[in-house]
């Protein structure tokens, strides 16, 4: 299986890819892994220049060469590319698995609107630097090779829908042209490295916008590296999670297994066709 | 003038108060200021439990004997009661001045998409904080009062329409209830204390969500106490309005005059009716 690999948002390292490369060779010989040249390129905040950052992903996904395109990293900037991108896709790209999280969320959710390729929020390379990140990695691979079970969200079930989104991302991709139909879909979400009060505020926000679309519930992933506000806010995040959603009339789920972490496991987007293993 | 005093998001202290109208009974002793008891309440981050806060902007601005409702502070929470809260009002609100800015535009959005009084982007009594603050206090003071020319944004003009609302306070209304109808108007926005990079993902989604709004234009207030990223973003922050502005076909039409600091001018949302002094 062939993976191209492309950074629509910020930069990696040489040093990096060649660490992903050679776990890749060990563990799972038969994917064959290439990154992008701009991968490596740095504009600014930026893997490279809007134009770059999309043409790179445009070669690959148009590229029947490729099984997959694997974003490498989040951060910022998939957002300001996402649009033109998928736009510019042919039929090769409708064939792909796409697969990355946070900021690449913008990708994956404006690719699942255009019905194009299979998306899946799971681990990216650039996990390779969490501690335990092998794991998410392989993890990854796992389900882009073999499609296991064990990859899988844990409620991840065959013949309902899903999505995920990291809760940020999603909240300003909300009546965008990238935002995507969640009708009976289950909705997971999660976050890092927003003050509650910022969580919140999303919270409101997702939820006014996710009012009459239908969703079949809400599932809230792992919420990390909250920052310690003036005082306390006063709840947690399952308690903030769970009271917009009875406010707004959306079915509360409980937890999901995603997160900026290592843990972090794979939604494919749209219908499932297979289950998680228990 | 009777102003009641609240505080929609959190709380305020009876010392800061105490100066509020100290410094008004000096400059201005026809403002008969009112502190809500709710501004001194704490529940976590907030001003009281949503309840709370809600009610006492109702009781004031259902009031006849008040003539002004003015924000106490910005921070976090007024848009958990705005839709609510506006819909409570009753005629006696019509007639009166809301004044404030930050989350409080929350508040002001949500009057103004509902037509009911005079929304008003301006200073609030907790600016007395701020090095210089009192001249943004007697500029509010200014405003109810004497409708001074001198207390307006420069670039208001009579026969405009203007708005103006902190940005990410405004990428969070956009697609909820609490959003006006902008068709025509001048919109201003400022912003503190965000990256750089959100900054840009903010101009993203409302550059989106008013694509076709109709706006006359945009100015950008001040964009201060941007964190240090983790490197250089590579572009500043007028040059990141002016190109969402383009790509999205918005008129760009320079800076404006507001932000979080003690120089914040009054922008009176919808059709002036008097003009700035030069």
């Amino acid at each position: 299986m062939r993976i191209g690999i492309c950074a629509p948002s910020t930069p990696f390292t040489r040093d990096d890819a060649a660490r992903v490369t050679g776990l890749a060779a060990t563990a799972h010989p038969a994917a064959d892994l290439f990154f992008h040249d701009q991968c490596f390129v740095e504009a600014g905040h930026f893997a490279g220049p809007d134009h770059a950052r999309c043409d790179a992903f445009v070669d690959l996904a148009n590229d029947p060469g490729f099984d997959a395109v694997w974003f490498v990293r989040g951060g910022y900037g998939a957002c300001r590319i996402a649009e033109d991108a998928v736009a510019a896709l042919k039929s090769a790209a409708g064939d792909k698995i796409y697969m990355g999280y946070s900021d690449a969320g913008n990708l994956l959710g404006a690719l699942y609107a255009a019905k194009v390729g299979r998306a899946c929020h799971g681990p990216m390379p650039a996990d390779i630097r969490r501690c335990g990140g092998e794991a998410a990695v392989l993890r990854a691979l796992d389900w882009m090779l073999n499609a296991s079970p064990h990859a899988l969200e844990p409620h991840v079930q065959a013949g309902e829908k899903h999505a995920a989104f990291n809760l940020m991302t999603l909240a300003m991709m909300a009546g965008t042209p990238l935002m995507p139909d969640l009708k009976d879909h289950v909705l997971m979400v999660e976050e890092v490295s927003e003050y509650l009060y910022g969580y919140d505020r999303a919270f409101f926000h997702v939820t006014s916008h996710l009012k009459s679309a239908g969703l079949a519930g809400l599932r809230l992933g792992r919420v990390s590296d909250v920052p310690d506000n003036d005082r306390p806010f006063g709840e947690g995040a399952e308690e903030i999670a769970r009271r917009w959603c009875t406010k707004i009339g959306i079915n509360y789920l409980g937890r999901a297994d995603i997160g900026h972490d290592a843990d972090n496991r794979i939604v494919p987007f749209g219908l499932a066709t297979s289950s998680a293993a228990p």
